[in-house]
C-alpha cells in the first residue's frame, strides 16, 4: 500500500515532467537541472554563465529554495527572466512546481533555462522536472568522497562539475580518487573541473553548454 | 487527510524518540545529534573529539548514511563502539533507526554518543532521535548565507559550529553577516568557530561538550 502511494507520486511527477518537456521542446529551449549540496556553487556558476554567453543566448532561471529570495536577488542583477520557487520546506523541486514557474517566463524569447534545484545531494535526484540534462555540481571543499557517499545523484547526472578547484592547493582533495569513484558509478558522465572564483575551466563548461544548443 | 498522515508519522517518531531518550537517561549517556550539509566536517569533528577526550570519556558513534560505510571505517580506527545505519536512500535518520542501532552498543560502558546524521541541511531537522542536543555544523566554504537559505536547522539547533575557519583567508565568507543571521533566527544558540584542519577553536568545542557531561 505504501509502495503504491510512492509509485503514484512518482508517476504523477513523471507525467507533469513530460508536459514540461513538451513545452520546452515546442519553444526550442534547452533546460539544465542543477543539483548540488548547499554552497557548492550553483548560483555562482549560473552568474558566470550569464556573464560569458548572456548576450549570445537568452537565459532564464528557475530558482528553487525552501525559503528566501537570497539567490534570486543575486541573479536578478544580471537577468530579468528569473522565477523564484519557495518550496516551503520541501527538500526538492518537483515537476508541478516547475510547471507553475514556466507560466511566468517569456518562453518564446528564451534559448536556455537553468533550474537551480534546492541545495540537497539526495532528494532532488528522483524528481524529473522535464529537463534535458541533469548536472551535479560537487566542490573541492566538500571532500573527494561525495560520489562514494551519495551515489544516486552521480549515477543519474549527465555531467559532473567539480567546482572550487582554486581550493585544491589548500585541501586534501584527491582528484584521482574522485574521478575514479565517479567513473565507477557513471562511465558516460563527463567531468569538468572549474573555479567560479578564478575562472579556470569555465571555457570548457561554456563549450559543453553551447555544444548542446 | 494528507496532514493526518504526516502528523501520525511525526507522532510515531516522537514516541520512539522518547523511548530512546529514556534508555539514554537510564544509562547516563549524553547524546548529540550532528547535522550538516555533505562535507561540512561532521566525521572530522567526531574524530578530533575522540582524539582530545576519548581517554576521559567513553564515546560511541551512530553513523548515518544513505549507503556506504566510508565514514564508519574512518572512525573505527579510533573507537570500537560504532554502529552504521544505512538508510537505503532515506534522506535523514529517524528514531526507529536509532533504536535499532542502540541495541548494538554497549550502553552501560558509554558516556557520550554522537549521532552523525545523513548529510542534509533540510530533512533531518524534523526528526527527534531522542538526543539531548542538536548541533548544526556549517562550514566557511559553503558560504555565509546558509542561515538565510536553510533557517529551520539553525532555529532548532542548540549549538552552531562554524567549521573550516582556516579557509577564511581564501574565501569571501563574512563572519559578521553569518553571526547576525544566526542570531536573528536563534538568539540562544551559541556559535563556536573552529578548524578541524589546524585545530583552532577545538578547545572551546571540547569545553562545551565537557560542560554538558
Amino acid at each position: 500500500m505504501k509502495i503504491d502511494i510512492v509509485e503514484n507520486v512518482l508517476q504523477y511527477n513523471k507525467d507533469e515532467a513530460d508536459k514540461n518537456r513538451k513545452i520546452f521542446k515546442k519553444n526550442n529551449i534547452l533546460v539544465f537541472n542543477l543539483l548540488s549540496s548547499p554552497g557548492a556553487g550553483k548560483t555562482s556558476l549560473i552568474i558566470k554563465t550569464i556573464e560569458k554567453i548572456g548576450k549570445r543566448k537568452k537565459i532564464g532561471v528557475i530558482e528553487g529554495d525552501i525559503s528566501s529570495t537570497h539567490d534570486s536577488k543575486k541573479i536578478k542583477k544580471y537577468i530579468n527572466d528569473i522565477v523564484q520557487i519557495n518550496t516551503g520546506g520541501t527538500c526538492h523541486l518537483n515537476a508541478s512546481m516547475v510547471a507553475k514557474a514556466i507560466g511566468k517566463l517569456k518562453l518564446e524569447e528564451l534559448d536556455i533555462i537553468f533550474i537551480e534545484n534546492v541545495g540537497n545531494l539526495i532528494c532532488p535526484v528522483g524528481f524529473d522536472l522535464g529537463e534535458d540534462f541533469k548536472i551535479v555540481i560537487s566542490s573541492v571543499t566538500e571532500g573527494d568522497d561525495k560520489p562514494v557517499k551519495y551515489p544516486p545523484i552521480f549515477i543519474k547526472s549527465n555531467l559532473v562539475v567539480l567546482n572550487k578547484i582554486d581550493m585544491l592547493a589548500v585541501s586534501d582533495f584527491k582528484s584521482i580518487f574522485f574521478y575514479k569513484k565517479v567513473k565507477e558509478l557513471n562511465r558516460s558522465a563527463k567531468i569538468i573541473k572549474l573555479s567560479c572564483m578564478n575562472g579556470k575551466g569555465l571555457n570548457e563548461w561554456i563549450d559543453w553548454i553551447i555544444d548542446k544548443c
